[in-house]
């Protein structure tokens, strides 16, 4: 394994994350390297930077991207049902996400794909506790233990550091993807992203 | 040639609209298509759809942007130098290419190729009249004629009307692509706009 990870910035909410999260892990494997996750809340990402989701901008973009998200998965060969509730509150996923990957990183990698699937296939609420709390249980985590992550100090102190760094590290949108320094956004630079993983660069 | 060409609407001074120009044509014709191009004027349409160029939002995304016009550019084979004056006005070169379009669409399409070469790799000012007459005699037209035709209501009022009825029909970006009533933005939605040439919708 190269010693550099590939990191990678998503928020729970975040269609074209999803997408990109299905592809990053077989990808970045196909190149010796491993893949250190960042769920951040783009909400507040966006706040900073002047932004704001695709769905709640001028109603022919809206619309198209909804239209985009479900065509770019059909393109991608993955399953995508737009979410009834959308966008939604992610900062409980962020925290269980962090709170897992401390201690077991493919734990918490099982538990990102599955609250995705659940958001973007199964149509589920994740911003709901008990729906968080029963993917997690599927991936075999306690529940107790979750429901005492979620208000542990620490943990949220985790996320917050993650999201208030964002702006500051370049961080505009998601999904970001850094590869030994060199940026990509969106799941439609997967391409490119191949690419320099295959050559070092372009 | 299938009778539904396909219909591409960009702004001059647009980095992503200057690469997809570069492969359409080739493109369209792989798949017996015509392609109608309608320049439009983004800055114009950023104000009636809420927007703003990519270069003027917050820094680290502009940073980006620039970043990533050279690096797809060389991901897709074509030459880039970002211009010096950038973003910049490009009335002129749209009016030019309607009235080129209305008597030679070749050439309105080879004028097309040489003012995005003439700006996005040869550094060249094309919001100055001077400039954007030597490029047009260098593609074989009239500068008298071309001189009149900038000053001509007729063609003012065509250019306008396009502008005006970019937003109402959906368009808040460009590159914009409507094939058979499915739209693609953005250069990097290429792949998709191949395979639905190719396959009819996926």
């Amino acid at each position: 394994m190269n010693p550099t990870p590939i990191d990678f910035w998503f928020d729970f909410s975040s269609p074209y994350s999803y997408l990109l999260n299905e592809k990053i892990d077989e990808l970045a494997a196909r190149y010796g390297r491993a893949v250190r996750r960042h769920p951040i809340l783009l909400g507040i990402v966006f706040k900073a930077t002047g932004s704001a989701p695709l769905t709640l901008q001028f109603a022919p973009k809206a619309a198209y991207s909804v239209h985009d998200f479900a065509r770019s998965a059909r393109f991608m060969g993955i399953a995508y049902r737009h979410p009834d509730k959308f966008p939604l509150a992610t900062q409980n996923a962020a925290r269980a996400f962090y709170w897992l990957a401390a201690s077991d990183p493919a734990q918490a990698q099982a538990f990102t794909q599955a609250c995705f699937r659940a958001l973007f296939v199964d149509n589920r609420d994740i911003s709901d506790s008990e729906t968080l709390f029963e993917i997690a249980a599927q991936n075999g985590v306690d529940r107790k233990s979750l429901e005492n992550a979620l208000q542990d100090p620490a943990i949220k102190a985790r996320l917050k550091e993650e999201v208030d760094q964002a702006p500051a590290r370049g961080i505009f949108g998601a999904p970001y993807v850094v590869i030994d320094g060199e940026a990509f956004f969106g799941a439609d630079r997967l391409p490119q992203i191949e690419q320099w993983l295959a050559t070092g660069g372009f």
